[in-house]
């Protein structure tokens, strides 16, 4: 038999990521609820009318489809098999909050602010740091037009990750109607806009004769690809950069100017970072209807500083996280013209990034103190003492059956704990082992907690 | 377009009942970490194969299949749709588990004990009180065969249930090989050795009458039935009945009554309720090899205490949860041959019944303080004024546009949010104001934090 694994693009969590993963999750959920967000959650899986045509782009081809089952299985297939699927697992948590709310509309606040965290499934093509179950973090508020809306979910987003340690985030804000109005302005043909948006989404990526060309070759005329990355090109400060927009798209964006102007003037000081209007930011998803945002640092990555800006100059950067005003969404699921906004924190990469950067602060030990057992004589008295230790405050783990004491200890240093003990049903004190020094301390039973507690370095488990 | 809904037997969870099932899920996961218990997690989805024949009984059929996708997809619609399906959801936690062992060996302790909390999918038929969705909380130990895992399992269950106010607690304690033994030796043939343990598992529900015709349609002997069932009615203590026991099965039997004997005898006082022999125990799942032991309290569900007792004088009893002792798993999935042993909480029924009892002791409220927002010119204030409030410790709600303060308190109090204060940009004092009393105080903007948290009865967010 082959060695067995989980499937293609999905992942095991061993003890160690696990509780790193945990940490991060905690840590988000914190900064989220301390703005007042509430925790609230979907099922993993949803009929699949929820799901299709509600402007989730790519997501939505990358549904995991659930098999029908008995009955309803053999009648599809008798049909010849187009209808094997009536639920698929959530692509996002965005969709899924668009149909809670149209279900539980008159349960919840009028203006609901709510943060899930938890998996989605996408069955995209597995490659490095692309993974086909992942946790998205999300928060959102439904119920209110006012921007802001915005301002308040761009600074819990820069918030959470400033908490956990980017110093060097920038907010990225534009807004949807906004960049197509833009786009036609320079005589872009409307059956290529959405290319233009894509193409040019990449100008951090690729150089900006990459784009033009791959334009050109669409069969967008090249003197409209050209007043568009020339535009694209001059930079400015955000105000001066919306008074350009302005001048291009007149009255038909002045709404959606205002709205980003008001935005940037009452999102208080950022914990760190800037908020810079980015005319040409575009957001992948179909169903945002206004403002959209993304958190970025500069993509260290590349250890050759040259190689961190690309031929135009542009900053090499890298996304930690996104959103965006998505008001008609709810509607098209047969609920209530309802506003909403949200943002999403790519957990996947700001991990990954944490764990390069040395960013985690959890306490890697699996317990605080270890009863090695001696003896199978000593088995009743290890588990009292076990129990008699955790109950002075310590998270203890007995030694499941009694094998050398030097295997025992090294287990335990294996799983980061520092203290032992020896599970001595006749010895009048316990003699407590620090296992790094192999140094001895004498204690009555009843000190062994706090005298413990008082040499650990940091607290167990997750928190910071 | 009719009122979208979650798919039948899911379940949304609003944002009150999201925070309980946070802290449930929290008290367990401290409980058991304070074991040493190490968190880990794998895919909600698994190869086919890891599933099949593993012996999860009537689970393995309830399995959620996921649907091949594009060209996989096609090939095996042309092949007759015999195999439309290569992944599955996960059933339970302990298939995977093993799995994830044969995996990772190499990169895990010898003696392995692990933790999972999430949730696993089965297509069970909806009814009261069963989810197609619903968590399970594992704890298993991998790698020994000491009898001391087994009465550290048991203690780590009995104390979680314990600490989540459960004093009313008992452990019934058999072994799986022990009753094959024992229901035949009553003459019941092989054949029927199964439906034995299942009908003889209901009499807490039923009467030793029904179950006694029921076994006799199904074609065993009368003089069997009756033999086995006046055994069963006959009462006595753990070490007397495992004599009992002994003196019918023999040696056959003895190497698991010595097992059950020494669990008997090292597991410590248990915090509450007792640990007891129960040879009739079958537990359902066919991968348990040895001890088997499920924690029950009785059933109060019916206010008529003469209801709580079957026609036989037994006490009806509701199941916690439940585990054992699951030797060859690991092997049967091409991983070695490694003993094992672990214990899962029935989480949705622990949930409901601590809701019924109001055994729940976390905060209500979605933030300790709300910034009224009087008019669109204090938005700017108002979410500076947020942050600065957050800085000094505060859960802040800054609510998102101009409204009417009454209507904004009024949303606050609904979320159970306790304070409030205006954002007033030019006001030189904070006037913070209790919603339930309506009674303000003037405070200087640097106080208001401590001032809040002195008057907090009980600590935001989940936890004991």
């Amino acid at each position: 038999m082959p060695k067995p694994s989980a499937p293609s693009g999905f992942r095991d969590f061993l003890p160690e990521q696990f509780r790193r993963r945990s940490e991060l999750v905690e840590r988000i959920r914190r900064v989220y609820e301390s703005f007042g967000f509430q925790g609230m959650d979907t099922p993993a899986m949803e009929n699949l009318a929820v799901f299709q045509g509600k402007g989730g782009g790519e997501n939505e081809k990358l549904m995991f489809h659930v098999l029908k089952r008995g009955a309803d299985l053999a009648r599809a297939l008798e049909k010849g098999g187009t209808e094997l699927s009536d639920m698929a697992l959530r692509f996002d948590h965005t969709v899924p909050l668009a149909r809670y709310f149209a279900t539980h509309r008159t349960e919840l606040p009028a203006v609901f602010k709510r943060y899930q965290l938890g998996s989605v499934w996408r069955a995209d093509r597995p490659q490095r740091g692309r993974f086909r179950e992942f946790m998205q973090c999300d928060v959102d508020v439904l119920g209110s037009s006012s921007p802001m809306v915005e301002a308040e979910v761009i600074l819990v987003a820069a918030t959470a990750l400033v908490q956990l340690g980017f110093s060097d985030i920038s907010i990225r804000l534009n807004s949807r109607p906004l960049l197509g109005a833009l786009v036609r302005s320079f005589g872009i043909p409307e059956s290529h806009v959405n290319a233009a948006y894509i193409a040019i989404d990449k100008l951090d990526k690729v150089s900006t004769a990459d784009v033009e060309k791959e334009l050109v070759e669409k069969g967008v005329p090249v003197e409209a690809v050209r007043s568009m990355l020339d535009f694209e090109s001059s930079q400015g400060a955000s105000e001066a950069r919306l008074d350009d927009v302005e001048k291009r798209v007149g009255d038909a964006g002045r709404s959606f100017l205002d709205q980003l102007r008001t935005v940037l003037a009452i999102t208080p000081a950022l914990p760190a970072g800037r908020l810079v209007f980015d005319p040409f930011l575009a957001r992948g998803l179909d169903y945002y209807t206004g403002p959209v945002f993304e958190v970025v640092i500069p993509d260290a990555s590349k250890p050759d500083e040259a190689a961190q800006t690309t031929q135009g100059g542009r900053t090499r950067t890298m996304t930690l996280g996104g959103g965006g005003r998505f008001d008609g969404l709810i509607e098209r699921l047969g609920g209530p013209s309802v506003p909403a906004c949200g943002f999403s924190i790519g957990f996947e990469r700001v991990f990954a990034i944490m764990e390069e950067r040395g960013m985690f602060v959890a306490s890697q030990r699996a317990a605080d103190l270890l009863v090695a057992v001696p003896s199978a004589e000593a088995a009743e008295f290890a588990l009292a003492l076990g129990s008699d230790l955790r109950a002075q405050g310590l998270a203890v783990d007995v030694f499941p059956g009694a094998a050398k004491l030097g295997a025992q200890y090294e287990l335990a240093e294996r799983k980061g704990i520092p203290f032992a003990v020896v599970a001595d049903p006749k010895a009048a004190e316990i003699s407590v082992r620090e296992l790094s020094t192999r140094q001895n301390t004498a204690l009555r039973r009843s000190e062994v907690g706090s005298w413990v507690r008082e040499r650990l370095v940091s607290p167990k488990g997750t928190g910071d």
